[in-house]
């Protein structure tokens, strides 16, 4: 069925895939096995071999619509495999692949608007300086993009998550890097994504699936591979990123690598709403065990009775949320000893304790600490201002403001920083160095996306989100949700003094395609 | 007068820094001396210490326009001081500095105008999968920018040159790294630059200035610089690429580095204006003394008698070009032993040697050579394909289009490919494989600007010009020329579910700025 089949008989010598039950940890199939070189090559040139058939923009959003579609038609099968490797629960999945099919769609949405093509149309000027010829650009693709599944999203941010649809949405064909989390829900997927490329006459390969670690190194070491997008770890991603770096000829690698998401409590905030926000970041920081890349993981919060009455809120909602099962047992074993590392610092305080539940399961639970040690240049401290992957944060109690913003220089790059303001500051009723506008400045160059009054889990998919920031959130200054996303994939091409009919049509001068577009600086369509 | 001593007291071990004439190789005066590494770090304080001030628009295009404006001020001893430097000569400089105003003023426009900023706006949704909350996104300034002047452009791709006019543009201070090509013009353009900081109270350390190539290399490896910006050879390119990439937080390189600029003449062109064709490319590749990014550097003309007389007529326009002063010896070494290198391999014929002039001087020529040999996978005809700098060009006859097109598959990414197309061809009445179209797109895939019946010489400065390429023509898929050239120094951000008083006002919902955006889909402005 596939050009690329996931057991390759030439390769008998590779490591087995398999599925495992993370609520067990027992192996549930032999999925493939690993992809050895040859193996990845193929995928790759495969794809490179698909890339003519992506290049009809009404064809790339049909084939998007069709992605979604089947995926939908399989949506039963994809959850129960899904949640058998993941234990996110059906709920969880259902929820999931509903936000992929959406995405799907709303990328087709984006190939039709054609605004992303971004045409810029100069006519002839000779009274600049020099001179302007008659210059017309736009974007094409770069090529084949590797795309690196993400443990937690096994639909979202996996084969059929919104690197891929980006990708295919920018004319990129891909080969996907599966999630040993998630062997045989990738299959399936990847197998959805095929099935809707055949029905629009796409070659199958336009969409490559490999399995392996050793296949993931060698897949950004393609010559063939044109870019790459990845989620998942600092380790892992920095290594991708510096073999990326590395190549004879560079290619862009657009990794989100790990985030603390910092929350800034005002007092006036905690005074106002202690439960409300103690609430609130409970269910933020449990949604999906922990396991989200925006979830809040330092929270600053006021030290005082303010603060006492929206920690202990936070303990009483944390000792309601049950223990889960999370994403495999390595994981849960270092989410375990990351626990216990911060545990034993010195002004560090468990007031619910985070922890192993059952044998396959983790308990949620929360630290806390005054700000003074975590400004510390050097030293253990710095933990504590590391991401901890699983339902663990740090409330550092700040004893006034300048401490707080002390401690905000220190943080690295965030996905997210969200500010809780009360009523009056958030009207703009206070003003100067501690007024809303003001907090808000502050948090800006903390991350790429600021969040007043609202917790930053759950990533919205639409034309003005942007989930990127400084590093280690990002290796680029794009994003990986949201229309935008696709800009990564693409490159400008300008064509000067071209005769009308060797004009590709979306340059051509009465706009054939209709497309928005810039000429001599107005903005039409 | 300024923030950042020329000839720091502190470094008397620093080695001087001396501003030479090519047209000699005599030192004409000691400029300054090498920035100590304490140097650069206090140059790059000044430049992060003076961001708040860049964070104006109307301020920040008011500050370009002076800018221009105190370069036309003191044209003639720029001009003087250029020419005594790089022996480019009165004319080419006049135009060269006029160009550089005009485009300090085109960003200026570029700041007006907005449109850069990429505002867009998702109203709240709650049909939408997830639920989508209000989200504004726009993108801001990420911080100093270091800018690696080139040697062959001592204002336009220099101090005052596009990186720099780019960064202002985006609100980004900058600290320029000299080319050791023209220390005594670069001197005088960062004074002219912080003169027109000052006039708008802009603290004169939003340009920094610093020499040598160390300092270069502490630049890139500064913690506190955001950005690069690179024009350059691919060595000392890579070199820094390599750095920004290897720092613990890397940063984006945008450099510029190397490019053959192929040329493809077609059989039909070629019959029907060899003279014209031959004369035209003797012209562009002797500009500068062929120092130019952009010269053409390989030409793809028919075996035959059509591109006989295209060459013969390409050896008489040569044969009346005076021979020129490169910008140092160090340059004209290199460009005699890489015409030496390239006319002692068999098959290759040089009917108009290039070589020495005078003792300061090098005459232009070109080189010929069958395609079959480049077509060698390993071996030493690789070196036809590597950017030879000065006024030397490789005319590789091709038997028929498909050799010719074997030859294209195998070269690097480049800043331009070139088509010299028939009367017909133009036109479109020739189609099918060897049809114009279908040239226009086989080059494509080669280069960042496609120009047919033109020479690439000649980089205008407009909305829709693209100067990059893929690798080695540049490191990223930006442009260093025209408007987008400010996208590389800017970040989105995106606030959510933040209160009207508090959102920067390019993202008020009333739009009070006047700002083009993008709101629930719909272009506004």
């Amino acid at each position: 069925m596939s050009a690329i089949p996931a057991v390759p008989a030439s390769s008998p010598a590779s490591s087995p895939v398999w599925s495992i039950d993370p609520r067990t940890g027992e192996q549930r199939e032999q999925v493939g096995v690993e992809a050895a070189p040859e193996v990845v090559d193929a995928a790759v040139r495969a794809a490179h071999a698909a890339r003519g058939a992506l290049a009809d923009r009404t064809l790339r959003a049909a084939f998007l619509r069709s992605a979604a579609d089947q995926l939908e038609r399989g949506r039963d099968e994809f959850i129960a495999t899904a949640d058998a490797e993941t234990a996110l629960g059906a709920t969880r999945l259902t929820g999931e692949l509903a936000r992929t099919c959406y995405q799907l769609r709303s990328f087709a949405d984006t190939v039709d608007d054609g605004a992303f093509l971004d045409v810029i149309i100069s006519h002839p000027d000779a009274s600049a300086t020099p001179p302007v010829p008659d210059l017309r650009r736009y974007k094409i693709p770069l090529g084949v993009v590797a795309v690196y599944s993400a443990s937690n999203f096994p639909f979202a941010f996996s084969v059929a998550g919104g690197d891929t649809a980006s990708a295919l949405a920018a004319g990129c064909p891909v080969v996907v890097k599966a999630h040993p989390d998630h062997p045989a829900t990738s299959e399936l997927a990847a197998a959805a994504l095929r099935r809707a490329a055949a029905e629009h006459g796409i070659p199958e390969g336009v969409v490559g699936l490999v399995h392996g670690f050793d296949a993931g190194v060698a897949l950004v070491e393609h010559p063939l591979v044109a870019a790459a997008g990845f989620t998942g770890s600092v380790r892992g991603g920095r290594a991708l990123f510096d073999a990326a770096a590395a190549r004879p000829v560079p290619i862009p690698f657009h990794g989100e690598l790990g985030s603390l998401n910092p929350v800034w409590v005002t007092e006036a905030a905690a005074a106002e709403r202690p439960e409300e926000i103690g609430s609130g970041l409970a269910a933020s920081m449990t949604m999906g065990v922990g396991q989200f890349c925006v979830k809040p993981g330092l929270v600053l919060a006021p030290a005082g009775a303010a603060g006492d009455q929206l920690v202990k809120a936070l303990g009483q909602s944390l000792a309601d949320v049950d223990a889960g099962v999370m994403l495999d047992h390595r994981m849960r074993d270092s989410f375990l000893a990351g626990v216990a590392a911060r545990t034993q610092l010195p002004y560090v305080e468990a007031p619910l304790a985070p922890g192993p539940g059952s044998e396959h399961t983790v308990a949620p639970g929360f630290l806390t600490v005054p700000v003074a040690p975590l400004l510390q240049e050097d030293g253990p401290y710095a933990l504590l201002l590391e991401e901890c992957f699983g339902p663990v944060t740090v409330v550092a109690r700040y004893a006034d403001a300048s401490e707080a913003e002390a401690l905000l220089a220190r943080l690295p790059g965030n996905l997210t920083a969200t500010l809780h303001v009360s009523t009056a500051e958030a009207s703009g009723e206070t003003s100067g160095a501690d007024g809303g506008t003001d907090l808000v400045a502050r948090l800006t160059p903390l991350a790429g996306r600021i969040l007043v009054n609202a917790w930053p889990t759950g990533v919205a998919v639409a034309p003005a989100q942007h989930h990127g920031g400084p590093y280690p959130a990002t290796t680029s200054t794009s994003t990986s949700v949201g229309s935008t996303a696709a800009e990564r994939w693409l490159r400008p091409v300008a064509y000067q003094n071209t005769p009308e009919a060797l004009l590709p049509p979306e340059l051509r001068e009465n706009n054939p395609l209709g497309l928005p577009r810039t000429v001599d600086g107005r903005r039409e369509g």
